[in-house]
């Protein structure tokens, strides 16, 4: 035979949940060879759900992997399909040092073949693997029918030497990885650039499979896609939504045929999708239905509201005005506007009475007085949780987080932060890109995420989502009379600047001079980020005087579907 | 010259500053020198105090640092001290990959040896060194005056093979280790049976020099000493202070004469010694003079204001006791009298208008109605905090955060839980041991901790502190009529083993039972603990789609006081 057809499953999983992970590989599997493929490509750890953090570190859970593993090979055979090749992700354990290991498997013929090890454990940024896994040390060839497929997981491409570099002397057919990469800002073209370096190292195509889905604070964009050993796409998946598509790869060919290629996403429509699939993964897999959040007129509520509701229907998003005798009327029109034209719950509570009650009590002044109104508020969001069962959602953006220009236990209260990640200046941005799409017909609830597969066409469409006051106007907090962002913080066209090269790009303050921020900016804004990541720190620690201390030492996921 | 005398200058830093770390080594190096010493030796990264986490990316930081070595050095020379060996721990970069390494190195001569860099990398519990630093590949002999002395850092003596291994067969006459080991209950004699080991392998004396102080939420214990290569003590610092004490090897002698051996600390000593000075290093280090919390009249705010009185005086911590009507007159007057034994401030802050106030808005009930009052104490405390610059404490102990017992935003309020890794049969322990010393004669502030060295003999002592009736007492959260911890708990004597073992052991389900727990509380326990680590994790997350997102890519060290 000298065609292979692989199927490539884009699918999103669940941390610890072995069951739900198993039924979907089982269902995709099924769907695949139904169209023929011969083997099926699943992400990284797809079995166990990625990234796992210290449950990797619990035998049972390690050895359940192992039998589930084996129940779905011996099932698939029993099925008729034993002669499929199942490549999926899942946890292993180094038989020496009895150390978990990143493992990729292959079911085939009712059994377990105990496939790669990943070699090169990232343990940078958002990565913690060298903490938990032990490196594989072989590469790995896999013949099916005489086609030679070499293998590798994640980082294994992204680092010089080890086991692609190995591979490149193998005269292998293709080249297939699997797995989870965090999704940023313009890794797209870089993941793209990197597999046709790796394609040309080892002189075949290259399957690159991602995971999709949110997970904590990560979300993984999919996107898999498939290149030639001359960079040619052949396949392109979308990105944000689960995906099945097919490479057939054909040994004799001079040239690989090319297949499906998605259409790429502009930028602001990506980063929207990120923010949108990250808080519906997030309430799904923690079992949300519906969140409460303050909307203050606003532009960070406006824009979290609206991603709420292309989340989880505006229906099941509760718009809690909370007006104080500072705010403007045009800021609670600009609240009450936005939640009828997202179809969300609206009620008003104000603050004032509780304000005094407090006052009454206390006589604060200056800083104190401000937070405490922002505290009130707090209170009464996680009133609403608590009695609703709702998600809070906090609406601070990157920005005023950076710089401290929020309250703890106020404003920053909450189950989740849709757009702590999002500069203030792309707060804007993706406000104008939503109602832009809205007038284009894009409803709520109809963008390409996970899980709005179904009836999308079904919705309503407004002809506008976030009132343009609410975008157009000068940013404040409300807390006391005539106050403006710009009384605290350099204006955002500039702040987002430096904080984009301070924090992102850690430049140091020799280095934001050189790229032309005056003395003055730049001294002020080193100044609040390194006053609020110092105030941010000030959560409850306290010693570590026993074996295991809370919250240091113990990193679990937050989606534990585990139970022993 | 076969004799040689090591000060071992057992010393408190500051991570990120460079100035107070180089004036205490220099002015430990004066006192060593008058004291006839050759060789003085400073903890682990002393320079930069530890751990400095991705401080250690700076470039700027680790050219800073490396200039203050040098200008050390030279500054030693002009007064007459370049013939001292001064061995202190700091920040290096290695040449070949650009990366950073944690380096030891010896200020002589008016110069710096780059001298060795560590080999073992821990990256487990609370360590991420190897996220950090690139590995040492080469162990080192210093040859003083004759005298060789094999040198290794902190976790290089912790694993086999590596530097100690190949130090064993070079004929070293001291091995000389430097640590940032942090505090664990029973870590004394592990340390203390580990040294006993190598120094055997070496056949050689072997120094262990360790820091002391708090660091964000570790504690650092000291407790330096010197043993034999038979397993003699020679030396032994006190723990939790900072010492200069002296070991004179002397080659030719059969046996090493055995120095100054400070007395061991009983185990409930150590503990409250530990987390006193964790707090007082805490609010040295973010220049806080002064603490408020929540007096209840329960055991947990009674310790953990006793911990601060005796942190920084009675004269600065400010009680509030926040009644409801729910709380027993017992327990306020047990709340008044402690402020009163404790020296401390007291202020009553009913909380029920407030309660009616918002009552009146929102009409909760259950749960919400409980946390409701929690929440309204929360705000009240940082009300204090933001009005007054005082450091919140949070009272929460383990037993109760682990089970979830607590309530988000509002008893768990707080910049420090002194007592967050204390189980509640611990607590009891600790009021008692404390409630005794001080029978015994241990004032307020006379603990044998960083900063207490002078006047601790002029404090008055009280006769009690933690009132009786406050440790005796059923636990009762107070928030509704009649309430016990006892009726959403296992009693404490059982939960407390439970927790032990599942979440500092890591018992499994299958562990547990053979353990010889009964079912149903295992499964309680177990209930209780993964649902509270849930919504532990339930604070603002939110997607990373860009390049660097807060809290989860960029980990600084509270105390950053480096500027570039």
């Amino acid at each position: 035979m000298t065609q292979l057809r692989f199927a490539l499953a884009q699918i999103d999983t669940r941390v610890g949940d072995l069951d739900a992970n198993a039924e979907a590989i089982m269902a995709y599997s099924r769907r695949a060879a139904a169209h023929h493929a011969q083997v099926v490509v699943f992400p990284e750890m797809s079995l166990t759900g990625y990234p796992i953090e210290d449950l990797a570190f619990r035998a049972t859970f390690r050895r359940a992997a192992w039998d589930k593993a084996n129940a779905m090979a011996r099932q698939l055979a029993a099925d008729g399909l034993g002669g499929l090749y199942v490549v999926a992700g899942t946890v292993g354990t180094d038989t020496e040092s009895d150390k978990p290991r990143n493992r990729l498997v292959v079911l085939h013929d009712g059994v377990v073949w105990a496939g790669y090890d990943k070699h090169f454990l990232p343990n940078y940024g958002v990565f913690d693997e060298f903490r938990i896994f032990s490196s594989g040390q072989r590469s790995v060839v896999l013949d099916i029918d005489g086609t030679r497929v070499g293998l590798a997981i994640c980082e294994d491409i992204w680092q010089d030497g080890g086991p692609v570099d190995e591979l490149a002397g193998q005269h292998i057919d293709v080249l297939l990885t699997i797995n989870g990469s965090p999704y940023e800002e313009g890794k797209t073209h870089t993941r793209y650039d990197l597999a046709v370096r790796r394609a040309h190292e080892v002189n075949a195509p290259m399957i690159y499979l991602n995971q999709v889905g949110g997970q904590d604070d990560l979300v993984f964009d999919g996107g898999s896609f498939v290149v030639d050993a001359d960079g040619t796409l052949l396949e392109r998946s979308p990105m944000f939504v689960e995906n099945l598509s097919y490479f057939d790869f054909d040994k004799q060919a001079e040239r690989q045929q090319i297949g499906t290629i998605a259409a790429e996403m502009e930028r602001d429509e990506e980063v929207y999708c990120a923010c949108v699939l990250g808080l519906k993964d997030y309430m799904a897999k923690n079992h949300f239905s519906g969140v409460c959040l303050g909307l203050s007129g606003g532009i960070d509520s406006a824009l979290v509201a609206t991603m709420a509701a292309d989340a989880c229907g505006g229906e099941n998003v509760c718009g809690i005005s909370m007006p104080s005798q500072y705010s403007s009327d045009g800021s609670k029109d600009d609240a009450a506007d936005l939640a009828e034209n997202l179809g969300a719950h609206y009620e008003v509570q104000a603050i004032e009475p509780l304000f005094q009650s407090f006052q009454r009590q206390l006589t604060l002044g200056g800083v104190a007085a401000e937070n405490l109104q922002a505290r009130i508020r707090g209170v009464i969001v996680m009133a609403y949780s608590n009695s609703r069962n709702l998600l809070a959602l906090a609406t601070g953006n990157k920005s005023e987080l950076a710089c401290g220009y929020s309250t703890i236990y106020g404003d920053a209260v909450g189950g989740y932060a849709p757009i702590k990640d999002l500069l203030k200046t792309r707060v804007w941005d993706l406000s104008r890109w939503r109602n832009k799409a809205a007038q284009d017909g894009l409803g709520l609830g109809m963008l390409p995420v996970v899980g709005n597969e179904a009836a999308a066409s079904a919705k309503t469409v407004p002809s506008v989502l976030i009132p343009v006051s609410s975008i157009e106007k000068e940013p404040s907090a409300e807390l006391r009379p005539g106050q403006k962002d710009s009384d605290s913080l350099p204006q955002y066209a500039l702040l987002d600047q430096v904080l984009a090269a301070y924090i992102e790009h850690a430049h140091g303050r020799a280095d934001l001079l050189a790229d032309g921020f005056d003395e003055t900016t730049v001294d002020t804004v080193m100044r609040l980020v390194d006053r609020a990541e110092w105030k941010r720190r000030q959560y409850p620690l306290g010693p570590k005087v026993t074996a295991l201390a809370f919250g240091r030492d113990r990193r679990l996921p937050i989606t534990n579907a585990f139970r022993e």
